[in-house]
């Protein structure tokens, strides 16, 4: 699992260019995080919702992956409850299903006062091919 | 919270119909249930989504209302991961956020194997007044 | 399109035990209807997110299998923007994307005013089988 | 809505940090656009879930403020249709509800062969205030 981190952490571009990084994964789930600065804002001077959606997708990500078998995100919905202001943001992954090809987690993105500020659902789906080889 | 289940066992008139019940019900939580019968199922022989979705959906009422404070849905998604064939299925709604208005809950459904069939997440508004006077 | 709409019209039990019916189907389009009766609604006394969720539901299936292959949905969101008060509810299916196995739908609900009363989108996974034999 | 345009091109920052653009604006409907480049991949070298995510919630902000009513998303849906590979992608946004505080929103993204990858939907709260003064 240390090996999908880092090939995640090396590989994912908008990650990097958002510095969203992996902070834990373990079998079906990860852990998120991002500091807020100015890039991640909307014009409305909160995070923007697409900060908190690549960040939830990218412990998503890791969440899917960390079995080492290849899943894609096929659909994902958030809900936007608090604004998130600034400091870190930690988005928790964890699966909540799992069937043939088809997998559900649920995401919360918390604050650093720890209050939950969104709620992300995301479906995967397993291609049954290593993400990593040997 | 006793009250509550009872005023929406009474007055849901689409549980009713589909023979849903909610057998828990406790503090931004709830379990609902139903048992399949003919009336469930789609043209594909399994459990259609709408049937899922509202067994879902009434625990969801019962989860947001259990505070006596009116909340509505405005809005819900749904992922399908394993087809519900027979038996009893299995709603637990649970809040994972919680705003000034708007609250998000997380709804597993799952089959008599103990197996989460589809995963739900709600959005709700809280109208702010209550549900039953006294 | 018409044995389709007949094998979904027989087949379909939750439709039949709600009253929804077909009453267009095109390539990749299909219209859905229900009259609101007590059973359809809410302990608030409108129309139940089940049966909206299942009036387009029942619409998205007959769009997706329109064209003889076998489709499920494997996830679906609606956002509820106004109450279902009172008379017929008409859910417009539509296809909005189209891939290798997935594609993607829009449904609207309307009243009979006109008024779209909530926004569904359904993901469909295509299983490269005719639904009906020769 | 020339203003509106100018507004959000000039303070949503994270827009600035991707090269999102808004390129049409219209009462209740707007087009942004990106060109991919290496900062907007993910680790299996296909445009990030983040991206188009982020590319459709920014025309969903300029369709749903057109009309210079302040409006934020609560919410959001999307399906990953097809793979965003390379080129010019761009997100359509048009309103397809409209409540009392509510609306819906659909926005489908396209590549250059316009074909479209993703469709996502966003229900927004209507605060109404002015996004500009006069």
């Amino acid at each position: 699992m240390e090996r999908i981190r880092e090939f995640l952490t090396r590989g994912d571009r908008l990650a990097a260019q958002l510095g969203l990084e992996i902070v834990e994964i373990g079998p079906g789930r990860a852990v998120a995080r991002v500091r807020l600065q100015d890039m991640h804002m909307n014009a409305a001077g909160i995070a923007h919702g697409g900060t908190i959606f690549a960040l939830a997708d990218f412990a998503l990500a890791a969440a899917c992956n960390s079995r080492n078998q290849l899943s894609l995100a096929i659909g994902a919905s958030i809900s936007f409850i608090k604004p998130g202001r600034a400091g870190v943001l930690t988005a928790t992954a964890s699966e909540a299903a799992k069937g043939g090809k088809l997998g559900a987690y649920v995401v919360t993105v918390a604050d650093e006062a720890g209050e939950t500020i969104a709620v992300f659902q995301g479906t995967v789906y397993n291609k049954n091919i290593p993400v990593l080889g040997d």
